[in-house]
């Protein structure tokens, strides 16, 4: 893996020189025509040992082009606020929007061999990582991000005659401190450790470049003229069309050859008195506002999705839900179109960035699955987006549960002639006019389309970690108290989860 | 994910024996459609929970369509073949060559599945196992395979109901064994395990259909159904030219910016006189002998790779290793052209065909290597298929060393005026004259695209477990002697690792 970055590469200054003016003329104009394209991002993840020139490079891409367009992170310790939500939230906060450039100064890759190398995991442990970043890398691909992966080497020799001529240097001296001897002598163990794990990181879309860092001027020429040499391949107008078909084809899913589905298969009217109700309501919402005070809630977090059809009622049941709620402990986040900004990152960019802290909850009036409901629906995406977003959402909802988030997801039921009847009520009564439009007639006539989706939705995403409760909303008081509850049931078992944890 | 496949799904059988007669006559038509086509194979999997009607299911699609290009594998216990090989070796094997059908009743999924039920292995190296399969179902479709893959699932009651009423029928209680009551005493912990293992295994282009088990007719018309689809699909001209293209675009690499690579480093004349090479000869082919009857080498197996440029000497130097050995214990591939047979399968199936039982060498004169040499220099291939054969290359290369299979890796290197020499007196002398041929001009006329593909093949595929040595082949006795040496100490350290083992 390392053969060709062990060897002794050298520039001289005067080709440098000369080779210098020409790339970062290129540079800028790629990044220009990158800017003006507008159709995707450039991610550039930098990683490596110690001393290889990480910081210089990232220092001379800066230099070369235009900063105002690239943004650096760097991924220290993590902070208050990224510590409170699952480990990816902090590189998706980061994403830079289609036409810019992201320098990722060391990223995912850093926590699982950093793990590793102390012993902390074991290689099948590392095993899991490496599937998580090979998911998440595929996504970005396939939502169209220019991911370019440097990787910094220096032999053994090499990275002690680096750390010795930084601590020689006044002016680099600070940089080199007890740690930087430690890592060093875990060399022989990184190398042992990164090897696999770029070997089955790296893909033909993000092939990993070995930077041999040991001579400043072959280390930057390396770094510009691969950078330089993708962006200009991407901006190929055959790669921007090759970037459109999908490939391989997706395999179509059929509806149950008999029509029975999830939806069909609930028994829409259930009754309950306006009596009872009231009762109910008391109880329930009591029961949620005591758990949100319990001690152990500080640890975890909720997450609640709404989905339903047009007018079953969706507001009421989650004003039903605030109601039970301290005003400072949640937040509302009603999905419409997405915004210039939102539609300039990966679809599940607008969703993650309002993943609470721990000891607050997000209720999400309609939600990602938009893609798979909605857009699948009136062909907004095309069939291979939505395919692949099934497993998209489960990874990241994954990523949720095995952050202590509680998920609870809710889809509400009307049968179609009780849609009808609302749709018309609604028409009558001035003050709830705004609440029915032209689209909503739309919508109804797609009724067959829509149950499908959802029903499809359902069985590929309802999962123990994350299971939808089907709620049977012919009766606005059933459905409301069926939420009220449900909530109850998850956050009470995500409370007992958390007993004996820290 | 089982929420639909929980529900009663039934299909009377007047519609089924209607709906039936259709669906056989269409799926012949398609399977005959492929056969024609040929240029693609179709790998159905079968799997999924006990008495939910596989067997019967399997039995039904050799019914519909014509069971003479259809092969069905079973994948009982391991035989004595198998278990000296990796594990994937029993599925490549049984791999069906385009324009046929594979069914494969139980594959892949079942150890790992298995494995965890019984609390062998953790979530955690479950999710390992996940990324191999994740991996091989990715290479399999973007080799062009169609993947269909079936899950049969009853509910906790259907498959209790389904077993006792096996169990009452004569003609069918054999098949209900004290393991099926066993199995079916595990089903909560078989659910909770499968659930997310077939979410993370679901894909776009390959997703899991589940199959609700519990009513004959509904599940063979799902099943029938969503085959014939899935093949129409793929039939489909547009399909056929959406997999042509690749997607999304490959990364272009880039030699090293002052042309340093492996090959120029290499000092490729070494001394050594014809008395010293006899001498060293005797010695090492003498304790390489003695090592392959060392007793722990019963448990281990060797596959070499000779790679090099033309006229370097790999045939004489594989010659001085052979004769080492005793001639049952060895066997020697010679890879050219592909044949009718190796054309219609996946690229490294012809490779996977040779791998050795334990106890045994085997010697590649070329290999799997060709990919990222010949055909990416003269373009045989596209650029995505090479790029992409790196990482298919190390899964494959990793298997084998999880395997204990000791791989040893050689590139002969001469330089370009030594081969000019050698090319000569070829041409000379008679009986040497059969081995130089215009091709061998006119490759070398490339030499320098053979150098950059070597040089990256190297960086990209030496590693730890099968690390590339590079051989200085100038002088032909260094070459062979330093073959030898390395062969041993090879074998050395393999039979170190058995050390322990069982």
């Amino acid at each position: 893996m390392f053969d060709s970055a062990n060897l002794d590469h050298r520039i001289d200054k005067a080709t440098f020189q000369r080779e210098e003016r020409k790339l970062r003329e290129e540079l800028l104009h790629a990044q220009y025509d990158i800017k003006e394209n507008g159709t995707f991002p450039v991610v550039i993840l930098i990683a490596g040992v110690e001393g290889a020139g990480k910081g210089e490079t990232v220092n001379l891409l800066n230099e070369w082009m235009d900063p105002r367009h690239i943004r650096t992170h760097a991924f220290p310790d993590l902070s208050d606020e990224e510590r409170e939500r699952p480990l990816m939230w902090r590189y998706w906060r980061a994403l830079p929007p289609k036409g810019s450039i992201g320098i990722f100064f060391g990223a995912w890759h850093t926590e699982p061999i950093v793990l590793r190398v102390q012993g902390t995991i074991s290689r099948r442990e590392l095993g899991q990582y490496t599937g998580e970043i090979q998911r998440l890398e595929k996504m970005l691909i396939e939502e169209g991000v220019l991911l370019v992966k440097f990787w910094f080497h220096l032999s053994k020799d090499q990275q002690k005659k680096r750390l010795k001529a930084l601590e020689k240097d006044p002016k680099t001296a600070w940089r080199v401190t007890d740690l930087e001897w430690k890592y060093f002598k875990r060399y022989d163990k990184f190398v042992k450790v990164c090897e696999p794990f770029l070997r089955e990181t790296s893909t033909g879309e993000a092939p990993w470049i070995v930077v041999p860092g040991m001579d400043p001027h072959y280390r930057a020429l390396t770094v510009g003229r691969h950078l330089l040499t993708a962006m200009r391949a991407r901006l190929h107008p055959k790669a921007q069309k090759a970037n459109r078909t999908a490939m391989p084809p997706v395999q179509p899913l059929l509806p149950p050859a008999d029509r029975l589905n999830v939806l069909r298969a609930l028994k829409l009217d259930r009754d309950m008195t306006r009596k009872s109700y009231a009762r109910e309501l008391d109880k329930w919402q009591g029961r949620l506002n005591l758990l949100t005070r319990d001690k152990r809630y500080k640890r975890l977090s909720v997450v609640t999705v709404f989905e339903g059809n047009d007018a079953a009622g969706k507001g009421g049941a989650i004003r039903r839900v605030t109601g039970a709620l301290d005003a400072r402990s949640y937040h509302n986040v009603s999905v419409a179109a997405p915004t210039q900004e939102e539609r300039a990152q990966p679809y599940l960019w607008r969703f993650w960035r309002h993943i609470p802290r721990r000891g607050r909850i997000t209720i999400f009036d309609r939600s990602w699955y938009g893609r798979v409901l909605v857009e699948r629906v009136e062909k907004f995406c095309s069939e291979a987006d939505w395919m692949r977003a099934y497993s998209e959402i489960n990874d990241f909802e994954q990523q949720l549960a095995d952050h202590n988030v509680v998920l609870v997801k809710f889809w509400l039921a009307i049968s179609k002639q009780e849609q009808y009847k609302r749709f018309k009520a609604r028409e009558l009564v001035s003050f709830k006019r705004f609440k029915i439009t032209e689209e909503d007639w739309r919508n109804r006539k797609k009724w067959d389309a829509y149950e499908i989706a959802v029903s499809e939705m359902v069985d590929r995403t309802s999962t123990a970690m994350a299971p939808w409760t089907l709620v049977e909303a012919n009766n606005k008081y059933h459905a409301r108290i069926k939420v009220l509850k449900t909530m109850v049931a998850a956050i009470e078992s995500g409370l007992k989860r958390m007993d004996g944890k820290p």
